[in-house]
């Protein structure tokens, strides 16, 4: 087993959180990844508050142990943000994650819950702020990932903010299998996050082509767009990102026409299947995954790897000298 | 000591091989680099084949053991590679890195006369393609890196190029400490390639300013410019790299236009020291480097620290099951 702060903090058998897809991480996912030991997330990106109680009260119904923990994502940019964060208060939420920005306007209400609350976080800057609001654990979240992203990638990302703060830090970004939980605890981390691997867990109820373009996508077929607009976003190539990507480079276009032609776009690909005229947002990892498996296979599978890798870590060490 | 394939392939005492930085990457720091006990390469980006010459013999000169192997780097997209692939066989370089594209034309001659040839390759499919034309190993370099950079992360792309050849993969972008050393081994990588960290080296003959204003970055402070032309080159964000992101997105500008804005930056930066108007390229992990060392002090304190992390790498693992 792999035993760090994280397990001990947060109560999970492997130091591992779901990411929050909006539209996509509901009550049943999230249930399946606390079942298998991991932290399972709900996003409060949906149709509305009632969305988010309904998906809550699923999840909890779901667990196997009344104990196991699972948590709510707040997208702070979000208009419902205000709306989950006292949803999260009034359900007795035990982990609120929160993303884009800082939780300030809520932290004192959260933690008088005895809510825990883990930012992600982008820069070391808002690491150490996060740190100072009393979060206790970050996600450092590098740009490889799906959905909104960064601009530091996992690798630069995950030391960096392992020095800045005191708190544990959970790499996120570009994790998919066994090696890369090995490489994040390597470069100081003492947890993941995966968003994409669970985005094709069996139990996750996206649309099955949404899916599909998962399992077909090659290395190189992600693709971030919205830079212009200021909040850039991974997904994979298609007719919906090239056509945006060439949107952003016409100037006689305005930031508002631009907005409205990616407004209901990944609702459009997760919900309906329209994966060539939505947005199917996905990290860099896509391509590493390929088959459909549940949420407690994948994470079993990538901790047997990533025991494996670290029980190995020893052969490269040598009392050998080796220059000719 | 960590002792991979790497060391044995090449003949070194550490696994790591130094970047080769256009108009940066001279003889003396190839040759302090490789008197370190690593892979030091000359750029063959300079003032012209006489130049590369004078850079081989000069690096040749300066090395401790005339067995003690070292490179230059061949950039396929300049008018100048052919010239340096005649070079590397009339002056038997011992090893060849090309980057940006395949060193197709070239290969022949070069196996032929005994030279090791190691591709920088941005995506799998430009992996394997090496593999086939001969190359000994293949750098996978992340997009975190500084100057020309790909799309994929060193996350996500060195386990997907050690999955996807036979050779060994050497891993770059965003390595500036120990930590990124273990966590290329996790990935799946036999060593790793380090631009930014060298270029700060003692021995390194960049202006002073520019180590200067790499030291001063924060882990937010690089930007990528040139995706419109087909050529991103990450850098550190200052007068110059805003202005060309400015005009990158006006459309009323021609792609010439901008590339003549950007013709000379890095040497106006490298050479003649103006880090406002210059290029000042660097990778993501500039943050992490705060003084000047030797190459030998670079590589023994990140190996040391790698060999430290390794070492521990069994703290993470135990039997007893974590869940409450």
């Amino acid at each position: 087993m792999i035993v760090t702060e994280i397990n001990r903090l947060f109560g999970l058998k492997y130091p591992i959180f779901q990411g929050g897809m909006a539209w996509i991480s509901n009550g049943q996912l999230a249930a399946a990844v606390s079942n298998a030991g991991g932290l399972g997330v709900i996003s409060s990106i949906n149709e509305g508050e009632e969305a988010l109680r309904r998906e809550i009260t699923t999840c909890r119904s779901l667990l196997h142990n009344p104990d196991f923990p699972f948590a709510i994502n707040v997208m702070l940019m979000s208009p419902q943000a205000q709306a989950a964060a006292d949803i999260a208060v009034e359900m007795q939420v035990p982990v609120v994650i929160t993303g884009a920005g800082l939780p300030t306007p809520y932290m004192k209400k959260w933690l008088a819950a005895g809510i825990k609350v883990v930012p992600v976080v982008p820069s070391t800057g808002i690491a150490k702020m996060a740190a100072r609001l009393g979060a206790c654990a970050v996600i450092a979240e590098g740009g490889e990932s799906g959905g909104h992203v960064g601009d530091l990638t996992t690798m630069v990302l995950t030391p960096q903010v392992a020095d800045a703060v005191s708190i544990p830090v959970i790499a996120a970004g570009g994790i998919a299998d066994g090696r890369g939980v090995a490489a994040s605890l390597m470069l100081g981390a003492a947890g993941v996050q995966c968003g994409t691997c669970f985005l094709t867990a069996k139990e996750c109820g996206v649309h099955a082509n949404y899916k599909q373009k998962i399992f077909q996508a090659k290395d190189i077929d992600t693709i971030v767009t919205g830079k212009r607009l200021g909040h850039p976003v991974r997904s994979l190539k298609n007719a919906f990102s090239r056509q945006f990507a060439d949107m952003e480079y016409n100037t006689n276009l305005s930031d508002q026409e631009i907005e409205s032609f990616g407004a209901g776009a990944l609702r459009r690909a997760a919900l309906e299947g329209d994966v060539q005229n939505g947005s199917v947002m996905a990290g860099q990892c896509a391509a590493m995954l390929h088959e459909e498996k549940t949420a407690q296979q994948i994470i079993v599978d990538m901790f047997a790897q990533a025991e494996h890798v670290l029980a190995c870590a020893g052969k490269f060490l040598t009392e050998e000298e080796s220059h000719a």
